[in-house]
């Protein structure tokens, strides 16, 4: 399913560290976490509303935007999206050795 | 990075269709989007205040709940983790053809 | 303590019929109920930020806008501030023909 | 309009230093401020969902709900729902002046 993940954790990685003027993930940053959290209340809402309205479409565009900015707010925490894999898959018990077999890299 | 997220979407499949007697998963999809919600809207919050208390642990723990509970409103609406994944691709220009290739089922 | 709510409602019944190039209150109303409810969700995001900084300033202000979008949103359904009041009054016990008493207008 | 405000702010005032064991106000201070805040993410959420489904009843129910546990959050600060009026006022240009003349007590 995903080295989007993977591949989405190193662009916020390297974007953390460019200059806030060339880029959005660096500019919120820079802003501080309070704006950032301040994101993540705003695209919960619209995922809310989008999910209310049975807007499909809409739904997944928010629910990315979500994800997306939690992701931002994990980096200034100094955490990943692999913390939250991991989490995901301690509590459904996934089998940590079959992940790391199946892995592509 | 992850298998999990595509294990997590055929574990929340499987457990739409069970009873919501034996399954939180199905006694959420059974008690209608609306509380499914509720619990996204809670898990945002309580992820918002972790951040704010630099409680790392507690940060990846509601990040999880959060993803979560946003998977359980997506498979109410009929739509998957792998959607969002796709939207996040196309918005930082990952090469969808290198993603399927990558691709390990 | 208040004859603000009670202007206040006049104020937001008055301005919803207003132009939405002349009001923000009916430019509200003119995007629609999502474009407020989003306004309550970014509202109540920033009040509990305030409170977590324990920034008693930011705190009130936050919950003054956190408070006119809820009302700008029970406009849009067609309820008032009273509605809101009289459920306070109704759960805490508070006699309405006290209430009545007390009212200067 | 009301004194309505007026004696809930006594009310929870009161009830603030009750114990814990016979009072819910008094149990959310004990259990600490993201307590209070986990309570106003949720019943915002809540609000938005009932404004959603055009439910009266319940968006009035729910917008009480959310205006209690901002005051208890508020009053966890020091700070009073006459705090938040004020700045209402302030903003809509309301005469202090006459606000004052106009209290009953």
């Amino acid at each position: 399913m995903s080295q989007t993940l993977e591949q989405l954790q190193e662009i916020l990685a390297q974007r953390r560290a460019a200059s806030p003027d060339s880029s959005y993930v660096a500019s919120l940053h820079a802003k501080g976490l309070n704006k950032i959290l301040e994101k993540v209340g705003e695209e919960s809402t619209e995922f809310l509303l989008a999910c209310k309205d049975n807007d499909k479409e809409n739904a997944i565009y928010e629910c990315a935007d979500l994800w997306f900015h939690t992701l931002v707010a994990l980096s200034d925490l100094d955490l990943t999206a692999q913390d939250v894999l991991d989490e995901l898959a301690r509590r459904f018990e996934m089998s940590g050795l079959e992940e790391k077999a199946n892995r592509t890299s």
